[in-house]
C-alpha cells in the first residue's frame, strides 16, 4: 500500500523538486503541498512542468496527517515548526541545514543559534552512500547539503583506502548553478548580472565545510564560485597525499567504495568529448559522477565529483534516504537518466 | 511479451535519445545500436547520461532480426538502405525526412532526388495528434520533422476549428536550439560563434514548410532563428482571420482540439513566470505547450508552440508513434515529465 | 572647449552606458552622475567596468548646471522632474518613453496619463537615421526605443523606396536580451528562470508599437519574446509588397537609404557564419546591421535588423543624438567597433 | 610618423582581436592581415565587428616590410617562419606558445621539440607587468599565454612582498572560455556539447605552468576547467603562507605591486554584485582584475584573477608589449573600458 507523503515549502526549487519525484514515485502518493505565498494557486502557475497536476497549494499551518513529510524551507524555518512536522508525520526528512550538525556547538560555530539544539544529536545526517544503515526507521533526517555532498562523494574514496588520513592539506573548489541561491531574486541573481559569470561565492568560511569536517574530521581549504548553468555542482579537489600513490591505487580505493552504489558512477580514463564528471552529464538525475587523475610531477590527486544539486545535492538525495527509511528499493522513483545532449543544465 | 527495437545511427544526437527512451521503455527491449563511426565502443563513451548501459555499438551491416527498427540516419542514408531495414524488422520507424512526404515530385520540389520513390506513398507521416489512426499496423513509418510538428500543432486548432481555411496569410517564425543541427561540428556550430546568437537560418525556403504545407493544403511564410539554448523548438504564428474571432472561441478550438491528448498542454491566459508556452518547461519531455494571444487591435491571432525538437519534434515522437503501431499505451515510456527550474535546455 | 553633461539615474543599465560613453568622449566631461539608492557610492560599486573612475554618485536633487542633461530614469519620472532639467541644463535628453510621442492622445492610447502633455509636441524624437536635421538646437530630445530602433531602421527603405506604402500586412517578431528590463530584479528574471528561455513578451498591445506607427503612419503586427542574451535586440520582419519585386530593387532601396549613414551597415548575401544581422555583431557598439532576404515562394520580403538595445537602442542613440544637437561630430565617443567572438552579448 | 603593422594568421580568433586592436590604435598602420584559408575575401566575411574595414586578407607567403608583425598563428608556425618574419620586420611579437621559454630543455619538457632553440633565449617573453624594462628595442617578442597571466598577475603581488617564497603549496584552479580553443570546430567545442560545461580540461599537466614555473621558480598545481562563456580566464589560486599574514599585509603587497599600473586593478572588500575579479568586468578590455582573501581558519590565502584571454591573456597583451617595444604611451589604443551588463563575455 501506497505511503502519504507532504511537501512543506513546496513553491520553492527543491520543493517543486519534491513534487516531481513524489507524483511519479510508485510507492508515494503526495497529501499535500504546502505555500504561504501561493496558497490555492495550483502548483503548474509556479512549476511549469506539474501543469499536468491538478493540484493546488495548501497553507502550512493545517497539516494532514501522513507517512512522510519533507520539509523544503529555507533555513531556519524547519526547527521552528519541527513540533508541527513532528506531530504530522512519523518520518519528517529536511532539507535545510537545521538538523544536518550534530551538536550546538557545531552549530554555533557555522550558523546564528539553534532554537532546538536537543534534536541535533537525534537527527540523522543523510547522505546515504555514507550513512545509509543508519536511515531505516530515522524519525528525523536532515539531506546532505549540495556542495557537501559532491565533496564529501569525491574525497571518501581516499579515506576509506587510506590514501588520506586527514592530515593532509584538501584544497575544494566548488562551481555551482544559479538554483542554489533559491527561487527568490536579487541584483545579484538577476539574469543580466548573473549570466556567464565566474564569479567567487564565499571563498572563505563557506558553511558547507561543516559537513565536510564532520564527515572526515579535518579541515578543508574550501571556496565556491558560481559558473553559468542553473542546475550542477562541480568539485575539484587537490590534495597531496603523504605517500605515492599509483593510478592502480586510485582504482582500486573507487571501486572499493562504489562498486556497488547504485548512483555513483565512476567516470576516470576514458575517451571522448565526456572524459571527466560533468554536471551536465547528470542534470536531472540523481547521479553522482566521480573521478580522478593522478598529477606525478607535484604528487597531486585532482578528484572531479559532478552532481545536480537539486537531485543528489537536494531533493533526490532526500528521496533515496527516505526510500531507506521507509524500506523502498532505494532507486524507487529515482531512475531518470539525464539527457544527451543538454545546454545549461 | 517485450517487444525488441533496433536503433541505426545509434551515435548522434536523436539516436542516443531514442536509446534512452527505449531501454526505460516499459515495452521494448533494444537489441541492437549501431554506429559506423563508433563500433565496438561503450554507447556511454558517446552519450555520458547512458553509462549505466553494459552495450556496446554495432555496425550497422549486420542487423538483428527485431520487432521494430528506429532509423537515426542522416537525411538520405533511410532511403538507401531500406531494404535492409524492411528486412530486419516488421515496422521501420525512420526520423529522417527521407519519407516524410507523399509523392516524388513533393519530394523534388524540396529535396534533391528520392532513390525510391515508390515507397513515399506507402509510408505513414506520424504526428500522432494528426494521424493517429494511420498508424496501427504501419510498415514504413516517417516521423514527423521539430519544426513542423511545432507549427503544426500551434495551427492544428484553428483549421480544425474553421477559424482559418488556407487562404489567410500564416507567418511562422521559429526559434531553435542547437541540436537541431545534429552530433557533427562545423564552424558555425562552434560554441565561441553559436553561443548567445539570434541568427537567422533559412530564413526562406526551409525544407519543413513542405509538411506543413501537406498538412494544412496551403503556404506558410516560415523562418528559423538559431537561439542559445541546446534543445527546444518555439514557433510563433501571426495568423489574421477573415472573420472576427473572440478569445473564447479561441478557448474553444484549443480544447476541442487537445482536450483528450496526453502529450499537448495548453498555455494560456495564466499568471506567474511561465504564462506562455517555453520549450524550457518541456525540456527532456514529449510535451508540446501550445497557447495563444488575441491582438484586437490588428486582428491578429498569435499562436504560440514549444517543444523539445529532440523529444515532440524526433525521438519522442517516434516511440510514440510506435506504441501506437504496436498497440501500446500512447504514453509508454514517455512520463518524464521535465525539470524546473531548468537552464538552457 | 569641452562640453559639460551629468547623468540622472546614472546607476541603471542604460546610465552606466552613458558614463561609459561619456567619460571616453572627446568632447564631453561628466559633471554630475546622480543615484537616489547608490547616493555617495562609488560608481565603480554598480558599474565595474567604470572602476577607474574615481567619481561618486551624488542626490539627484541637487542638479549642477551643464550643457546637456542625459536623462535615464524609468519611464514616468522626467516628466515629473523636467522643469528641474531643464533648469539645469540647456539640452535635455530623456532616455525613456516620457517624451517619444507626439500627442496626448497618443500617449494615453499606449501609456498611462501624462502630467506634462504640452512638451510632447515641442520635445524632439530622435531617431538620428531618420530626422537628423530636427536635432540641433532642440531642447529637449527624446531618444528613440530599442525595438522601435531596430524595427524602424529594417523597415525604413522599403518605406522610402515606395516597395511598402503602409497598406501591407508587416510582422514583425523581435528578440530581445535580459537588459531591456532594466537594473531591478524579480522572479521572471532571476537567472534560473531567465536562462535558456524563448518567452513571449507583450506579444500583442507592445508600447514601442507607438513607435513604428508614429514612424511609417501604419500599423504593425508586433511581438517581442526574451532570449538567452543580454544585450541585443533582433528584428525580423514579414512584409508582403503589393508589386512584386526583385532581390535587385532591395538592394537598390537599402543603399539608398543607408549609404551614407555611419552606424549602418547592410549584411546581405554574404559568406561564412555572419550572414545576416546579429546582435552578438553589434555587441557594444551604436552600429545597426540591417539585411534582407527575398522568398519568392510567397512573395515575402525578410527584413533583419540587430541593434545593442544599451547602445543604438538607448544610451548610444542618445549621444549619437546630442553629439548632433551640439554641432559635434556625429561619430565623437561612438567609435567601438564590437567583438568577435563574444558570448551571449 | 605612424607605424606599419602586420598580422601574420588574422582569419583566427588572436588575429581578429589584434585588426581590432591596430586598426583603432593611434600610432599603428595596418599593412598586411594574412590568411592561406581566407586569402582574398574581405575581413568581415570571417571578423563581422571589422565590416567597415575595405580590406582583404593576402597570402601569407608574401610578406611587406613593417615596422612590427604580429604572428598570431597556432603553435609550431612562427618557428618554422621565423626567417621570413624576421626579415619582414624590425620587431616580430609573436602570440603562440613558440617563444615563450628560455631553453630547449624547459621547451621539451613541455612542448614537442623546437627547430630554432637558439632563439628561446633571444626572444623576449612579455608579461609587461613584470619585465617591462625588458621590452624597449627587442626584436623578437613572445606575449605571455592567457592561463599564465592570470596566474602570474595573481601570485605575483605575494611573492614580490615576501609572503611567499616558492616553498609551499600553490593550488590553481582556472576557469576558461570556449575562445581559448581557437576559431576550429570539434564535437568537444560545438556548442551542444561546450555549453552550460564545468569540464575539466587538462587537470594535470596543462603547458601554461612552465611560464608559471620559469616566473616564481616553483611548481604549482594547475589545473582547468572549461565553463559557459566565450571570452575570459579566472584564476583562483589557493596558497598556505609559512608565516601568518593579515588583510593588511595582503594590502599592502598588492598595492605595493599594482599601485602604478595602468591595466591591473585590485578588487577586494567592496560592497555590491561585483566584489571580486571577474572576467565579466574586464570583457574586451586590457585590464586584468585581481583580489585576495584571507580564510583565518585555515590560514589560507584566496587569490583571484580576471582576464580576457583574448586581450590581457594575448592580443592587448602583445599590443601593450609593442607599445613599450615601439616607445608609445603603454595604453595607446588599449582604451576600451568593458561594458556593464554583459552576458556571457
Amino acid at each position: 500500500m501506497s505511503h502519504t507523503a507532504s511537501v512543506v515549502g513546496a513553491s520553492g526549487f527543491t520543493g517543486g523538486e519534491l513534487l516531481r519525484l513524489l507524483t511519479s514515485h510508485p510507492e508515494f502518493t503526495v497529501a499535500q503541498a504546502t505555500s504561504r505565498e501561493y496558497a490555492n494557486k495550483t502548483i503548474g502557475s509556479v512549476h511549469p512542468n506539474l501543469r499536468e497536476l491538478d493540484v493546488r497549494f495548501s497553507e502550512p499551518t493545517d497539516l494532514d496527517s501522513v507517512d512522510v513529510l519533507f520539509a523544503a524551507t529555507p533555513h531556519g524555518v524547519s526547527m521552528e515548526h519541527i513540533d508541527a512536522f513532528q506531530e504530522a508525520a512519523d518520518t519528517v526528512v529536511d532539507l535545510s541545514a537545521d538538523f544536518r550538525l550534530d551538536s550546538e556547538a557545531e552549530y554555533d560555530e557555522w550558523y546564528d543559534g539553534h532554537s532546538r539544539p536537543e534534536l541535533l544529536e537525534e537527527s540523522v545526517y543523510a547522505l546515504p552512500e555514507r550513512n545509509r544503515e543508519e536511515l531505516p526507521g530515522a524519525s528525523l533526517i536532515a539531506a546532505g547539503g549540495c556542495n557537501a555532498t559532491a565533496t564529501i562523494l569525491g574525497l571518501a574514496p581516499l579515506f576509506d583506502g587510506g590514501i588520506l588520513d586527514g592530515s593532509e592539506q584538501l584544497v575544494v573548489d566548488v562551481k555551482v548553478g544559479s538554483s542554489e541561491g533559491g527561487a527568490g531574486s536579487s541584483k545579484a541573481s538577476s539574469h543580466a548580472e548573473r549570466s556567464g559569470v565566474v564569479r567567487p561565492y564565499a571563498p572563505t568560511g563557506h558553511r558547507h565545510e561543516a559537513e565536510i569536517q564532520a564527515e572526515f574530521g579535518c579541515e578543508t581549504a574550501f571556496s565556491a564560485h558560481a559558473v553559468d548553468m542553473t542546475r550542477g555542482a562541480a568539485a575539484t579537489c587537490h590534495v597531496f597525499p603523504d605517500e605515492p600513490v599509483t593510478t592502480g591505487d586510485l582504482w582500486g580505493a573507487f571501486r572499493e567504495t562504489y562498486d556497488d552504489e547504485p548512483f555513483v558512477r565512476l567516470v576516470a580514463g576514458g575517451t571522448g568529448v565526456y572524459r571527466y564528471p560533468e554536471p551536465k552529464a547528470v542534470a536531472g538525475t540523481n547521479y553522482a559522477e566521480v573521478g580522478f587523475e593522478l598529477d606525478p610531477s607535484n604528487k597531486r590527486i585532482v578528484v572531479f565529483s559532478a552532481i545536480d544539486n537539486m537531485m543528489k545535492g537536494s531533493a533526490g538525495q532526500a528521496v533515496h534516504a527516505a526510500n531507506i527509511s521507509c524500506g523502498f528499493e532505494e532507486t524507487a522513483g529515482l531512475g531518470f537518466q539525464g539527457l544527451h545532449p543538454v545546454g545549461a543544465p
